[in-house]
């Protein structure tokens, strides 16, 4: 038996196209003892993915190495198992890999069947923790403080402003549409969501924060940044998350001018989700009660097929997916 | 009775000019009861001025306006005193201005009269707290870790380093001369002394830092600061005490991009030395063990006269002074 494979062919020069990924033929391993295989059924497509595709060895994780199964996590069942603690028809969610199935590994999470698979990948997996621990750890935010987030209709920044709002911020959310903004607005509960791409956003943002910005949680990077750092009040923190548009280009658009950082005693500071691992459970609970009380909701964006994955990544470099991108084969 | 005050008659454009400041002449007051009058013998001068000559009303302090009193601190003595608890020779440290005589105020302190002023505003005044405060508070530093630290032959800059090098870290400290750079690693015992002048800087610094950087302390900002930036190591932390050099442009230059904050966790914060006065005995008390122990000595640049403060600001701004710039009547 053989199944599907997406192997990294080249690193991207600039924008993301499906010519660097290479559609494969694997053969089905033969399980050896304490091993065991899933079927993938549904897989997540992150932002993250593109810092992974970076040929840097500095980086938080080395880069998907050409000829690799391109990384990436996702949902499935186990279907063959000489594993006694994955015996078949479990379902688990982990690091699985551009791939209809994939070798079982001890990190893999086992879940509850009866969870949506979507609910797992959109709230109570790496994209739950990020957004919360990114915003409540790094970001430290304090109830009536103003919160922005870029790629507010993105997965994780869909969420960091409604857990602000939960907690008692105003929040501003930044975003690629106009509809995108109705969405965050009318339907999340935003204070506010902006279209980035209008010619007055920067008068826009000072209408939106009229005290000016404690907290802001970056997704995209791109010329706004500078606009929104422009008006951080005194002791903000800056979450850097993403900063997405700033790996298209070979050298990567410079950064603010330190002077405010000294002058405003601001925190600009990046984090990886998989440090805060710890705080995960706490995480998982306080999102949960948060969608329990109706505080947050979730959106998936799913695209059908294996082999679409390849410009279901283009799609979501591009923006066009409201809330989490998912792949369903 | 009259004495002198230097005024601000006008903001600097780009470089520090003496033009700015108007040499004045002032009656001495009449103590009121609860007043007291200090004659000031010796006066601080510190890169933080150039701060607080920007007119921008968003920073930690508000500019000193034009027609007052510049804004500094200093050592002096009570000459007249309607005030117990500060009577006549009572020796204080506090914020004084350009002036040959201050009215008192309750936030000055009062000073062990066998200590030279020398050494109170070298080490035991914002000067030693400053680079406590920075180095161990937010730079939080790990023994065997390697420190950056610009501005190093500075008053701040080179406590600092002796600091950080008396917590167990290689120091590389990067200054303006090579006579500067001898002084740093021959007297005060860093590992390494870079001139930022020098051509080969960044190579320089490889080799300094073999290991990488993973406390930038930033005195300075220019040029250096995204060479620096450029070798720290994952986790790394930035401590944004002063970018001079980014304060003689209109339009400061940008800073790093946010790529390498982003895939290298690293944290870059800027912090205001009043917001550490909690921690200003832990800091004497630190700082003075080192000295006792003869882990750290300091140094003075003195310059005689009170008409020669304009200059004297302008000798500091070019970097001409090694150790604390003090200023004695």
């Amino acid at each position: 038996m053989t199944y599907k494979a997406f192997t990294l062919s080249k690193y991207p020069q600039g924008h993301i196209t499906t010519d660097i990924f290479e559609l494969v033929t694997l053969a089905q391993p033969t399980l050896k003892e304490g091993e065991f295989l899933v079927k993938q059924t549904h897989m997540s497509l992150d932002p993250a993915m593109r810092t992974w595709l970076q040929p840097r060895e500095d980086s938080y994780l080395p880069p998907v190495q050409i000829g690799e199964v391109m990384r990436s996590y996702g949902v499935g069942v186990v279907v063959d198992s000489l594993n006694a603690q994955f015996p078949v028809g479990t379902h688990v969610v982990g690091v699985t890999g551009w791939s209809e199935y994939v070798l079982g590994h001890a990190d893999m999470q086992v879940i509850d069947a009866s969870i949506p698979a979507e609910a797992i990948l959109a709230l109570f997996y790496f994209t739950g923790l990020t957004a919360y621990a990114g915003l409540m750890k790094v970001g430290k935010p304090k109830k009536g403080e103003t919160l922005v987030v870029t790629g507010a209709a993105g997965s994780v920044g869909s969420l960091v402003g409604q857990l602000a709002k939960a907690e008692g911020l105003r929040v501003v959310g930044v975003a690629g549409s106009d509809e995108k903004c109705k969405w965050l607005v009318e339907e999340l509960g935003f204070d506010a969501a902006l279209n980035y791409k209008a010619e007055d956003f920067e008068a826009q943002l000072r209408v939106a924060a009229p005290n000016g910005v404690d907290v802001f949680y970056e997704n995209t990077g791109g010329s706004i940044q500078e606009i929104i750092f422009n008006q951080l009040n005194r002791y903000a923190r800056v979450i850097v998350c993403g900063v997405l548009a700033d790996y298209d280009h070979e050298v990567p658009a410079k950064g603010p001018s330190w002077v405010d950082i000294n002058l405003k005693s601001l925190r600009v500071q990046g984090f990886i989700v998989t440090d805060y691992a710890s705080f995960a459970d706490e995480a998982m609970s306080v999102l949960g009660r948060y969608l329990a009380e109706g505080k947050i909701q979730y959106k998936t964006y799913t695209v059908e097929g294996f082999e679409s994955l390849p410009e279901g990544l283009m799609k979501l470099f591009k923006g066009e997916n409201t809330g989490k991108f998912i792949v369903k084969f």
